[in-house]
């Protein structure tokens, strides 16, 4: 039995709905951010770096959304090219852009104040990560566009909710500043949103979280059952 | 057979390290960036981000150097636990902690024009930068401390060449700005380094690149007989 280490609408919720899409029984564990648990001995002994989420499984915890994902994928054989098929190199290098490019310039565009350096370069140093951020969805939107096997909408993917869980935060967060961004004017993008959030697996995990309707193409903040979202 | 695009004593160098270490045959295409050949359209039409390295395949090229390496690793079936195995999850969190986190805030550190946003920022930005990579630092060497199999120098995998490339750079770039960075600060990673420069492949690679003597322990800039490491 997995346990996920969640706070409603962290990176957690695409763990929980690739979970729910693989139809794979799971508890869950709130990592309550309001007393800061991640940052607590018993959190970092699961997560040495304190960030949301971690999984227990059978093999230990493992944490990074990404490595979680593509493990996911493998140990059930579901939702990505196996190891071997000929798209796995295609799959690959999408993912770890999704991660180490897309998601990790989203992480500094949301903590400005933390990443900036100085108050005074907080706005020019968000700006900049936005700029960056919109060539990354370019990027993303050309990928979708090609309607690869394992970026359709029919056919769920790691991949896939990943991109969907990023799409959902930037039109939220953070929150005053999310002005720039419009998912409509990327259109495989907004279709790949569309589809996966009407899938049973996303209506439960919105209900698990309490992410209301639409929770890719065109959410709402999160009005969770226990903990919060920020 | 495999063509690596790369730039010496770029981030190709760790795909070339891997290719040597697997004994796989390769031939090499420079990216030159002198005349900033990576914005080209021949090659973003293998690297869309005209990023450095891109390695083609026979399923199609493939970039993200994370990426790379975890493909070579389950297509040769050596340098990293394969899927299925009970490590795999441990290496896999770990190899995504060092593309997206490690390697996502070197590269921010490298070039922090790019992204403090304003002249006036550079210097803050770079300094919560290093902040934070000393961090990371210290949680790779609480890893690779704790001797997993697949991070011992005498066993080399992928991941162990990524981080040795990271520590290598950290100790040459940006120019005037490494003090900070001392490896003997982290013993076992110090001892990794040290174990990986003198295998056969490593000395293979410094040759190819012009990197010299201690190239992860203790480098010195790359005198490479072709392009130009920046």
């Amino acid at each position: 039995m997995y346990i996920l280490h969640y706070a409603p609408d962290n990176a957690s919720l695409i763990v929980r709905l690739a979970l729910e899409e693989l139809g794979q029984p799971f508890e869950t564990r709130l990592v309550d951010r309001g007393v800061r648990a991640q940052d607590g001995a018993a959190y970092r002994r699961l997560h040495p770096n304190g960030l949301i989420p971690a999984l227990e499984t059978p093999d230990g915890p493992i944490f990074e959304t990404g490595a979680i994902l593509l493990w996911l994928s493998e140990r059930h054989g579901a939702m990505a090219p196996q190891p071997g098929a000929p798209d796995r190199a295609a799959f690959l290098k999408w993912l770890f852009f999704t991660s180490n490019t897309l998601h990790a310039d989203i992480r500094l565009h949301f903590y400005p104040e933390s990443h900036a350096g100085a108050p005074d370069c907080v706005a020019a140093f968000a700006a900049a990560t936005r700029a960056r951020i919109a060539g990354h969805l370019a990027l993303a939107e050309a990928l979708a566009a090609g309607r690869p096997a394992w970026l359709r909408p029919e056919t769920p993917s790691v991949l896939g909710l990943y991109l969907c869980g990023l799409l959902r935060w930037l039109a939220l967060y953070p929150r005053g500043g999310t002005g720039w961004y419009n998912l409509t004017a990327f259109p495989a993008l907004h279709a790949l949103a569309r589809g996966l959030e009407t899938r049973p697996a996303a209506r439960k995990a919105a209900l698990a979280e309490g992410l209301g309707e639409t929770v890719f193409s065109n959410p709402s903040l999160a009005c969770p059952p226990e903990g919060s979202a920020t």
